[in-house]
């Protein structure tokens, strides 16, 4: 797969640590800015892994991203926040495009999308970044609803603690072809190969079984789509 | 939300050890072993969570499940097997089934379906377990495909690598409700909340472009459903 020829948005490339030079897979590996940024816009939930008594701790969390910056809440890593508070994190963010068939199984594979950023997060804890951060995140969970819903109050931002992690040392693997296979021997077995799409699509929005009668549902919520 | 009192399949209950007995969501928690099974059913790509150099990596893989065994490639975590073949592993599956939208910005939450599963991988060796796991995977990813697709040669099963993961040390964590301030203060805000489902769906499978003519797709690859 050819690494792409964007240009980006006016920023450095993605460095190439020791950990993010892709090795395995070394054709999928993108170095564009651009690119990271597309996969983590295209979702809102990460995978969060830290270090935990010496064993990894992976969670699920929403996120939210900016140019520079990846806003997540602290909670979810309270425990090895606690533990270890300047320790590195790698938060991964993937999004699963489909299944490559092909005509051997030995051949057969995932497309994908998947960034995976590295660094120690910092908690934010300027009120004006705190706000704004929320904001980010809100907007990339449920893009409408922080000019729709309450927004946060002075207590409920002290209860809240959000993390902000660099967006300086990533990579992206992105993975999109047909099957290897359509060249070799495998091909006169007569097998059917081909990539099978997997979406994800919002469905109808659920009123609150207690939501009194009337209000209607925000066009931001009922026109949502990927 | 209250424990289910589904009886399982038999065997025992999950384990509480100290870092899967869930803390901060404890409502969230089941320990039931028909739950770990239905959420690791429902899914073919998690996420692996390993220690390299001190840091955490999660890279996303597919896996198969069986009543007492996780199977995945161990390519993809080759690096970290290397570096420690002993070491702890954080396995993460995770269905995002929505989005709970609230009155407040601080009452938004995510619904979702999470199994998290800890133990020191084994390199499977014994070619009969080593077969058997490849189906088991391959079926969960591609349901059909080990009946449809040419299987594993002698020389490709060398070159794959397979790990097997108990399913013993395990937490299970569903989040379904709708939104919590409903009852509060907040419900006389006029504010539309409810809950906004989150699907995913197969679409038409695509051919690969050398595909010759008059190979029909599939029964189980065209009609293929969550």
């Amino acid at each position: 797969m050819a690494e792409t020829s964007s240009a980006g948005v006016g920023q450095a490339p993605l460095s190439g640590t020791d950990r993010t030079r892709l090795r395995r897979i070394s054709e999928e590996g993108r170095t564009d800015r651009a690119e990271l940024h597309a996969v983590l816009a295209a979702g809102f939930v990460c995978h969060l892994g830290v270090v935990l008594d010496g064993a990894p701790m992976v969670v699920p969390t929403v996120y939210g991203a900016t140019a520079d910056t990846l806003y997540f809440h602290g909670s979810v890593a309270s425990r090895s926040l606690v533990a270890a508070p300047d320790a590195t994190v790698c938060v991964t963010v993937t999004h699963v495009d489909g299944l490559v068939l092909a005509r051997s199984v030995f051949e057969h594979s995932v497309n994908y999308r998947c960034a995976m950023v590295y660094g120690v997060p910092r908690l934010v804890t300027d009120p004006e970044e705190k706000l704004e951060g929320l904001r980010v995140l809100t907007e990339q969970t449920a893009p409408g609803q922080w000019d729709y819903a309450r927004r946060p109050n002075r207590k409920e931002l002290a209860a809240t603690s959000l993390l902000a992690l660099d967006l300086t040392e990533a990579s992206v693997k992105i993975s999109e072809d047909p099957p290897e296979d359509g060249e070799g021997p495998d091909a006169a077995l007569g097998i059917w190969a081909g990539q099978l799409p997997l979406r994800q699509n919002w469905g109808t929005p659920v009123p609150d079984p207690v939501l009194p009668a009337g209000i209607p549902v925000p066009a931001h919520i009922v026109g949502r789509t990927f």
